[in-house]
C-alpha cells in the first residue's frame, strides 16, 4: 500500500483498495488475451462493474504488501462473476465478490460474450 | 461527474464513485456534529468502512449531476449502517450498502460508539 | 480538504489537489458557456495541460476550506496560460501556472481556438 | 497507464501522472534504505513537494508503459532537487524538476537531513 492510498487515519482508503482491484481485473484480462485497450477500442466493448461486495476484515496500513487472488465463479450469457481474496503472507485483508457485464459501448446495453472470449474464460474456469 | 471521474470507455469509473461516496459520508457526521476532522485528531476514532455492497444499475456519464440520499438503518454497539440511493434526477443509478465500525485508532480495535455520538446517531434515526 | 484528500502525514497529497484543481478548470470553461461535456463530445476538442508550476508554501490540513482563484493571463493560437492562486482565508497556501491547450482529440495534435470560444476567452480576460 | 489513470478523452489524466511520480519518488526513498513508512512513523519526519514543474510533451494513451528516470540534481539543507524524465520506449512523454523540504511532522516547518539519510543522498548522486 502505497503513501498515496492510505489516509490521514493512516491506514488504506478503500476507494483506492478498489482502484488497486480494477487494476488487478485489468491484467486478468491482458493475462487472458483480451486487453481492455483492445476491447474497449477495437471491439468497444466494456466490462462495467454492476455488482460488488465487500469485507473488510483487517485494516491494511502504509507500506503493507498484499497479494490477490482472483477466481472466477460463474460465467452468464453477458455476465462474468469474479472472487476476490486479499491478503498480506497469510493473514486475510479484505475478499470481494465482483459482477461484471459485456457491454456494447455505443448503446451502453448488455451483449452476449463473443465466441472467443467466452471461449477463454471457459478455459480460464476449468484450470484454475 | 467530473472529468477526472470517468473513464476512457466514457463512463463514471466506480473507485471514484466510492471516493465522491465517502466525502457524503464525511458530510454526514459533519452535519451530525462530529467531525471526521475532531473525531480522528482529538478523540482518536476512526470509522472505517467493514461492509460494502453496491449495485450499479445504470451508467452515468461525465457531466452528470448525481445526488445522494443517506439513511442510516442500524445501529449496533460499535456499528453503523447506512444505506445510500444514488440518482440522477428521477433516474436511480447506483445504491449501496454501508457498515462503519467505531474505531479505537490506536488499537485498530472496535469500540463502543461514546455516548454523545450513539445519542446523536439515535436522533437522526429518529427524525430522519 | 477531505479525508481522501489527505495522506498518512495528516497533510494534502499534492496528486489530489491537482486533482482539485482541474475541477477548477472544469468549472471555468462550464461558466464560460463551453462546458467540456460539449466541447469533447460534439466538437472533438480537448484542452490538455502541457506545462504546469506549481509552488506548494504552506501545508493543508484535513479539514481545511480552500479557495481557488483563477486567472488568464495569455491566450495565444491555440493555447491558454492560466494563473491559479489557492488559499485559505487570508492565507496563501499554494500557486500554479498551467498552460492549456487546444487538441484535436482525432489527431491529439494542437489546433486554432475556434472563434467563438476565442471571444469568450477574450471577454474573460477583459473583464476579470 | 490503467484504465483508472485516463479520462474521456482517453488520454492520460495528469493528476493521476503526478500520483504515479509519487510512487517513483517512494520507491526511491525505499531503495536508497529510508523507506517513508518508516521516516514518518519512527523519525517523524515527511518530504512534501514544496515545488513541481512539469511539461507534457506528448500524451499517453491507455495501455501505454512508461518508464521513468529519476535524478537528483542539488542537495540543501533541507532540501532536495529531483529531475524526472518520463518516457515510452525511446520516446519523451513527459518530464518534470521537483523540490522535496525535510519536514517536522509535528511542527510542519523544514528540518536539516538527518546526518545518515544526508550521506546516501550524497552517495547516490555521486554513483548516479
Amino acid at each position: 500500500m502505497r503513501f498515496g492510498d492510505c489516509d490521514p487515519s493512516g491506514i488504506a482508503y478503500f476507494p483506492s483498495y478498489l482502484n488497486i482491484l480494477n487494476g488487478v481485473v485489468e491484467e486478468f484480462w491482458q493475462r487472458l488475451g483480451f486487453p481492455w485497450t483492445e476491447m474497449i477500442r477495437n471491439r468497444r466493448i466494456g466490462t462495467p462493474t454492476v455488482h460488488l461486495k465487500a469485507d473488510f476484515v483487517r485494516p491494511s496500513i502504509f507500506g503493507d504488501t498484499l497479494s490477490f487472488a482472483l477466481t472466477a465463479t460463474k460465467l452468464g450469457r453477458s455476465s462474468l462473476s469474479l472472487s476476490h481474496g486479499v491478503s498480506a503472507g497469510e493473514e486475510p485483508r479484505w475478499s470481494a465478490d465482483q459482477v461484471l457485464v459485456a457491454t456494447d459501448l455505443e448503446t451502453h446495453s448488455a451483449c452476449a460474450w463473443p465466441g472467443d472470449i467466452r471461449a477463454a474464460l471457459e478455459r480460464f474456469m476449468e484450470t484454475k
